[in-house]
């Protein structure tokens, strides 16, 4: 099973679902799986992408390339996942899914200073086996969305309703003539409430801590600046206003959190997850395990997913292989850049500066392993003009059509607006035909 | 933070929720903590032990010793908190709870074969920080029902409305005026359908897969046969009949699950929990882990949970000292006696059988460590009582008061009947005024 890439790195690749696709497979299953391990996936059913597929594309593999036909930029979850799973299987590398191993999950990452190498633990889990492998470089890749950020309440403890946070949201029509909480201004926050009131929710609440979602042109949803405390099931707001409600949702984003990474290569943990992880050289290379040899793709909240793990994965290569010559040895050297990332991380201060922020990363990567910054450019326009449409508009961005970036093509808009084809399923059996 | 016992064993005890209490501690939140970590608590508000406290009582410290007076049998999960925290800081021994490391997790054990001790890491979470330690010895004491065991049915996937295992179960007033499926037989099952009922839900279905819990006296409450296979919001029975349900509620137990047990120490993951741990010498010394070091308390489905665990810390500590001389030394002589048990274990096909193989184990190891059999005897007879009065009549069970085992005193008859007292808050004020 040794994966061997231009005859120079031996690769193996273990992950804990049963199949490929990450966090855009759908499972009913909350909390845990049929092994008992922590369910990666936080999807729910009815899922579209927050963002257009031109946006979220790769360079050697096109959503054309695989469904044969230009689809509109806005598309359900299903999509996505047979997009990614596309690119694997049939991608320019031939198949590389038979090469991953499945049901093994790492418990354990372990640094030996002396040695100079990674004890890794993995678990076989339908087989009930660990065996503990020796690697020279470990890169995380399992994605940053899985354990859940659930600030505390004054008097959560007593509101009677449900009270979940949104990677334990499957269905929104379990929520159906109810009037809803909704913590969380971010796009959790504004896709869920929109699919409360796309399958029948009687009301939604949306209180933000810094600033509203703005839900232009949106039926039965209201925004309230941050709820102080929780009387049985009335919400007191920070402006004196009260509200009753039957169920909270708490879109309050996800924790950085590798249990399996020991002693110093501990990164984080327990801290929201941003744009910028912390000591983590061109967010890439992890700078305080006694080595630089703990690498990570995609540990972000990121705006441009697709392009920014695949530039980020070539540059890892490269780095492994030694084929970035100007990059820094040691971690004094790498510390450098780091603060002044760091530095001008904490001066963001809108969704806008982030994205711009992220672009920039991704342009200096990109830079690094040889992989068109113009592409980087035109991905990053999508985005710009998907949230300024998102903005001015909650309801009806998704009928926007965008040019694709590698090809320059003009995608179709769309049939019917999303929130009105209710049947996903119909959809994409439509567009996979 | 040693802890010297008797002179003789240094004892770390680390402990990942934030206080003592294990899983009679509430908590809303569902999934992981505040540190990303997996929920330990499985409660639910306004829980009632399924048990009279007469069968869950130490012996070195009694309700009486710590509420100053004699309580009903039967009381809310927050009497059975402050009981066991009553023990561990005003017991026999002092204050012990001072000497356990909270908010610490155990990530890692690893049996190092050459040098005959355990690695051991440990993550203080607030402090973000891993350490290693070495020990001769492991107990593991952290409870077997946090990690849910949720079997899968055709259809399932599609079901518009909630669906949760009762692990996630908090609140039974979110269910009020719906009909809920409850799968399972057991007592979760019980417990939570009247629970429901209790709280105002219109009606419950409660679906079995060998018996029947037999709802005698219970308001709209219904049994059927096994669940077939889910139609959008229509359950299809093993009967042929068919019924629309609002939610669904999977009590189908939970799994074994210690992902910190490396290599040859991992034991029965993903196994349902049960009376017999699978190749454990007297429940209790893990017999496949190249050594005889690895030691359990609790791992069971459990009918006498104190004075089970009690003995079987008795047990543990002699063990480590080398005070039981008769205990066989090698795994091969340990095999022998499991094999026995399990033999028995597989015969097992009632409640009564298994609480019967638990009240033999139990008397083996109180054999053992010079704990009086007549105590386990009274225990059991308590036990076998509750059952049977509980199967005469799932509501009015708890007005019965039995006699305490240790110093034989008649327990006083509740005032109010349990699910008519709502407000349990104010009956354990009354209770501990």
């Amino acid at each position: 099973m040794k994966l061997n890439v231009a005859d120079q790195i031996n690769v193996e690749c273990y992950e804990k679902q049963e199949t490929s696709g990450g966090l855009w497979n759908y499972t009913w299953r909350t909390g845990t799986d049929l092994y008992g391990e922590h369910v990666h996936s936080s999807m729910y059913t009815n899922l579209w992408l927050a963002g257009p597929k031109e946006g979220n594309e790769y360079m050697d593999y096109s959503y054309k390339d695989h469904f044969g036909k230009l689809l509109p930029s806005y598309v359900p979850r299903e999509i996505a996942l047979q997009y990614v799973n596309g690119r694997l299987t049939k991608g320019k590398c031939g198949d590389m899914k038979s090469l991953v191993h499945f049901r093994h999950v790492v418990t354990s990452v372990e640094y030996d200073n002396d040695a100079d190498h990674f004890t890794v633990w993995i678990r076989d889990l339908p087989g009930n086996k660990d065996n503990k492998e020796i690697f020279s470089h470990v890169v995380v890749a399992s994605g940053a969305f899985y354990v859940p950020n659930s600030p505390s309440f004054e008097g959560i403890c007593s509101f009677p309703g449900r009270n979940i946070h949104s990677y334990d949201f499957r269905e929104a029509r379990e929520f159906a003539e109810q009037t809803v909480l909704i913590v969380g201004s971010s796009f959790s926050a504004s896709e869920i409430a929109v699919q409360l009131i796309r399958f029948g929710a009687k009301h939604v609440i949306v209180t933000y801590r810094q600033h509203p979602v703005n839900f232009k042109g949106t039926r039965s949803i209201e925004e309230r600046p941050l709820l102080q405390r929780i009387d049985n099931n009335t919400i007191h707001f920070k402006d004196g206003t009260s509200a009753d409600v039957d169920a909270i949702i708490l879109c309050t984003g996800y924790l950085y959190h590798y249990p399996y990474l020991k002693g110093g290569l501990k990164f984080d943990t327990g801290v929201p997850v941003c744009v910028m992880p912390n000591k983590m050289y061109k967010g890439t290379v992890y700078t305080q395990g006694g080595n630089n040899k703990l690498l990570f793709i995609g540990p972000f909240e990121s705006y441009v997913s697709f392009s920014l793990f695949d530039v980020q994965a070539r540059w890892v290569y490269k780095y492994i292989l030694g084929q970035l010559p100007n990059e820094p040895s040691t971690r004094e050297e790498m510390m450098k850049s780091v603060c002044e990332w760091q530095g001008r991380f904490a001066t963001l201060d809108s969704i806008f500066a982030k994205i711009t922020f992220q672009k920039d990363m991704l342009i200096m990567l990109a830079k690094d392993v040889g992989y068109p910054t113009e592409y980087v450019e035109r991905t990053f326009a999508v985005v710009f003009q998907c949230v300024s449409d998102r903005m001015e508009n909650t309801w009806t961005y998704r009928s926007k059509a965008y040019r694709t970036v590698f090809t320059d093509e003009q995608s179709p808009a769309p049939e019917v607006r999303w929130d009105e084809s209710m049947d996903d399923d119909k959809l994409v059996k439509q567009y996979t035909d």
